[in-house]
């Protein structure tokens, strides 16, 4: 393994770890452990769990980054790309339903443990957040993007919270169905704005 | 203090340090200190922390049980009921922005570390659940009680996560009076139900 493939190891498997089984629940030699290294080598990467932990957010940062890009990129239309994020409650409806969504759950953990990375961890939640009003902004909700950002983004919580609980991929599928309706009424608003603008007024 | 007052005030101390810090993160020694009892007298009530875990879930239950009883109580119509689980957002809001939702983060935690205690803590949620299910089912919606239940849940979950992770007492007030207009809206179909029962039929 080269130096950087090393290191991207451990991220991987600290990631990984801390979204299975928490992030306090895991020790520093339960990453050791699981990428298979001597503790020399792990140590010569990082020396604490903390520092771990911010490669992971640097690393989560960087693929939500790139999804978004994806997104954005696949979609033609701004609802197109809305229901690209509403649908990652169904592809990854089975490590949902184990470990809740890796996001919301990191985020309640450091906020629990008053830790220093907590508001990097947070960072997660407003590149979500930024797109979505970026993507409602575009769908003509110009007043309220951010408060319709904020609003999926909890129902998607939430969603993923009680799968958790309740291991129940009837109740994601369900609140799925009724998250693309509920955008669909926007996507109806602003298609009506549009025919309305396009028109000439009588 | 009695034996029983000696207990409950440990299980009292350990709810709120699970609640504010974590359960793995609150070590059996934090308890005996925020209770300021010896460490025998502590050991003669509880020998491990998942002791202590079990009796706080149990204490948690019968609060819930007690307070469901109280707003079935306090509230002459079902919307009125569920109206007072939707305003715990707004009376718990400083802690569940510190914090997030008890129930929620136990729930999720206790899933993270694959917890024997785990079904016992989801019974909180399923108390909610059943208790919102018969609401919605004495507002005249016996098909799809259990899912509007299931949803409102979610949503109160949603909104405590997204509340904790940005601190935003803005927007809980806004999802709450939208969780409010919501129910509104299945009221007014309930009363436009009953009030085509009690008209004779053209």
């Amino acid at each position: 393994m080269s130096d950087k493939s090393t290191r991207d190891h451990i991220v991987e498997a600290a990631d990984q770890l801390f979204y299975q089984q928490g992030f306090e629940h895991t020790s520093f030699s339960n990453i050791a452990d699981a990428v298979r290294i001597s503790r020399g080598n792990f140590y010569y990467h990082f020396k604490s769990k903390d520092q771990i932990l911010k490669a992971v957010i640097e690393r989560r940062l960087a693929d939500t980054r790139q999804m978004l890009q994806q997104w954005e990129r696949d979609g033609s239309r701004p609802a197109d790309r809305i229901r690209s994020f509403i649908h990652i409650l169904t592809t990854n409806r089975a490590p949902i339903m184990r470990h809740g969504c890796p996001v919301g759950t990191l985020c309640t953990e450091l906020a629990k443990l008053n830790h220093s990375s907590r508001t990097e961890a947070n960072e997660l939640f407003t590149l979500f957040r930024t797109w979505l009003r970026k993507q409602f902004r575009q769908l003509g909700r110009k007043r309220d993007a951010d408060a319709l950002a904020m609003h999926v983004l909890a129902w998607s919580q939430g969603v993923a919270t009680l799968a958790n609980a309740f291991h129940n991929e009837a109740f994601i599928k369900r609140e799925v169905r009724q998250m693309c309706e509920w955008l669909s009424s926007y996507e109806d608003d602003a298609a009506c704005e549009t025919h309305a603008d396009s028109e000439p007024r009588a």
